[in-house]
């Protein structure tokens, strides 16, 4: 049997591991359109802000140990153009220019996703970066090596932006951030986001929310960004603007697509045609609170999901319960996290939602070293449900937030959560944990 | 109405505190036998850790203002001698050594848990110590700044006594530890605790476990501690061998007590008298896993039952699911957490456990400052069910903990807990937390 996989990244070289493992007979056959398998794509932030780490410390795995050790018929640079569903082959171009087309029994569309660039004139100029693969990566860290940058503007104001806005601080750059909409972390309760944007005025980064980029051109050594009202003058510019799903084949091939343009699979990982799974941040996936369809491209969602397709392409069957949307970044001294619903999105899914957001200490009373924590947590007043929880602390916000997506996988209650009989030790939380402040004060407003 | 409270640590002033905020014509008096309400116990080694801090840092809110802003009776050093339940009094001595009697419609008791100290020798001389009130720690506050003291023994080898462990070496001061039994935290792995005995040894901690304490005896300016085999000479002795429940009172009014001699309470708090409530250390509680009686005294535990005492009192209906037996302590350099139940326990309560260790890292694959953590984690083979994790690690652990909690009150199969969407990014997390790596390993084994 013959299982083919689209993309060598985290969904797809997950399915194609463990599909092998699972079933050593299987002939496994990965086609990457570019150099790189298997790396961690959200370590390049921090790789980029130490200039003594190679990019390539970031590779997991490397395509010999796939192709020698594993079995993985692992081709790189192999492009692919078209699925044709009739024929069970997906067609494209090889390392050396020359077409394809390989027969599968099992496809997974491991494809990922793109950087959104806006439509301006000059983000293809030297000097304007994106971030996603790990070329990317190489390509601004080969710039840094370069160039003696004094000052970056980076275009979008999201976690990767954030992320490399704090890695070219380290790195002694000065940070102006743009974008068109005119808030910082529209997801975010503003309380929250409030505090981030106080931490990024301290550590010197100027901030330019509303402000839209018309164009970028070369001016000597340095590019600038013209805005509306606004112009930048930097070493570089990079488009952290967020990223859209490569479904472009799927949707040619006439798959079915979800939200934002993923291509949509059920719990087990299939599209609409039951040979082709999907996989990874080109794909959707149920959110666990509202039961509907949605794109919220995340690493272990993507490493799960390949692991799902591959057990169910070597005769298991393997079903996803989908996602809470939980995720967390570090931004200079804080830790911001996040899992379930803002109260837009818990309106929009029909539910009635309440919130509170609470201010609590990272560690006991008199305890030396606390620090604060908000928490932000919405609940649905009729069924008292928990919605989402949102918390920005120095410490002690990265985990935390974890025992609230588990509680939005279970459908809990905030009286039901608020029970819950978490860990308590002076260096580490007050005796009510904030979680448990918060879910008491929710119950309030039930 | 009269509303009784016996004992003003965490359960009684929680109960005194929110049942006048419910009603305020409520008629509340508490009944403290000692000098010291509403303090943070736990916070004490921390607090003898500093030499320049005072031991009345640790309190939270003054009798005083319970008094003048609350509304609340507070009586110091008025102790309770026997409750008299066909009269719904209570008798006993008040602060000038008066008899005194005060009728209640609803008494709670609240009289916390008392050191156990082992039945030798010489526990009473100077320089022999133990801790669980303030005037503990004052006492070992108080004899450290007039004692140089260069040499410590603590009996016992649990949280507190591995907490005042580290506070004695932080004041530079020679520590030996001595217990009975054979192993060092007998609820924890092997695995994990070998960890935890390797960190003490590096901090030059001399642990004697299996070493019976005989007596004690004055030797000049020091104590000396005779051991089966083993002598000791010290500056001071520290007792820090357990608690047991203060239920005297109970006992000899008659109430039903459950295991370890705590009270037994139903879900409301109610004791086998319906006008009688009791909470906090003195108190058992059900543990959500097994659905059984257990007496796992802990603050969380205290302050939860102390405010729905309250709420069944003044009118309304709260009632608690119990406890997972969650908690957290730091030991120098580690974090060391625990919930739900280990092996033994899962076998005694009719489970058919099987088990997991893994090892795991703190941090994304090649992310800098990265380090180890071990989780235990345990499972029922017929049903699936999550039954129980440990963990150590030097960061990570305090917090994230508490998830397992939380899938330990819904009784989540490890199938779906595995399926959590937990959070990852590269400062905080692999991409699969290490609960979810344990997870994956023990579901080979189910």
């Amino acid at each position: 049997m013959k299982f083919i996989v689209i993309g060598g990244d985290a969904a797809g070289m997950s399915a194609a591991s463990r599909a092998k493992r699972n079933l050593p007979e299987l002939e496994v056959t990965v086609l990457e359109q570019g150099e790189d398998v298997s790396y961690s794509a959200c370590g390049m932030p921090y790789n980029l802000a130490d200039p003594f780490r190679e990019m390539d410390d970031l590779v997991v795995r490397r395509a010999e140990v796939f192709r020698e050790k594993q079995g993985i018929d692992l081709r790189l640079r192999h492009r692919v153009d078209a699925i044709d569903r009739i024929g069970s082959s997906v067609k494209g171009t090889d390392n050396k220019g020359r077409p394809f087309s390989l027969y599968y029994d099992r496809l997974l569309i491991a494809t990922g996703a793109s950087p959104l660039v806006p439509q301006i004139p000059g983000t293809d100029l030297p000097g304007v970066f994106v971030l996603k693969g790990l070329h990317h990566g190489r390509q601004i860290k080969d710039y840094l090596r370069k160039v003696h940058a004094h000052k970056a503007v980076i275009i979008g104001m999201g976690y990767i932006a954030l992320e490399m806005c704090e890695a070219f601080r380290a790195l002694g750059i000065e940070v102006a951030m743009v974008k068109p909409r005119p808030v910082l972390l529209p997801r975010m309760h503003k309380r929250l986001s409030e505090i981030i944007k106080t931490v990024l005025e301290k550590e010197s980064v100027e901030l330019f929310a509303g402000v839209e980029p018309r164009s970028i051109e070369k001016e000597g050594d340095l590019v600038r960004l013209s805005c509306s009202g606004q112009e930048f003058k930097a070493d570089l510019v990079l488009v952290a603007a967020g990223i859209e799903p490569n479904s472009g084949l799927a949707l040619d091939a006439g798959l079915e697509l979800g939200p934002s343009n993923s291509i949509a699979v059920d719990r087990s990982l299939r599209t609409s045609d039951e040979k082709i799974f999907a996989a990874g941040d080109c794909s959707d996936a149920y959110h666990v609170v509202t039961g509907r369809k949605v794109w919220i491209p995340l690493a272990l969602r993507a490493n799960r999901a390949g692991w799902a397709v591959a057990d169910n392409v070597t005769g298991g069957e393997a079903s996803l319960d989908g996602v809470a949307g939980t995720a967390v970044f570090k931004v200079f001294e804080l830790e911001v996290a996040t899992t379930g619903l803002n109260m837009e999105e818990a309106k929009s899914a029909g539910f009635d939602p309440v919130e509170v957001v609470i201010e609590s200490r990272s560690r006991a009373h008199a305890h030396a070293g606390s620090s604060n924590i908000l928490v932000y947590m919405a609940a649905d007043k009729p069924s008292g449900r928990l919605l989402g929880v949102q918390m920005v602390g120095r410490e002690g916000v990265a985990h935390r937030i974890n025992s609230a997506a588990v509680a939005l996988h279970q459908h809990m209650t905030v009286e039901a959560f608020s029970q819950c009989d978490l860990a308590y030790a002076p260096p580490f939380s007050p005796v009510w944990d904030p979680l448990l402040t918060a879910a008491n004060q929710l119950l309030k407003a039930l």
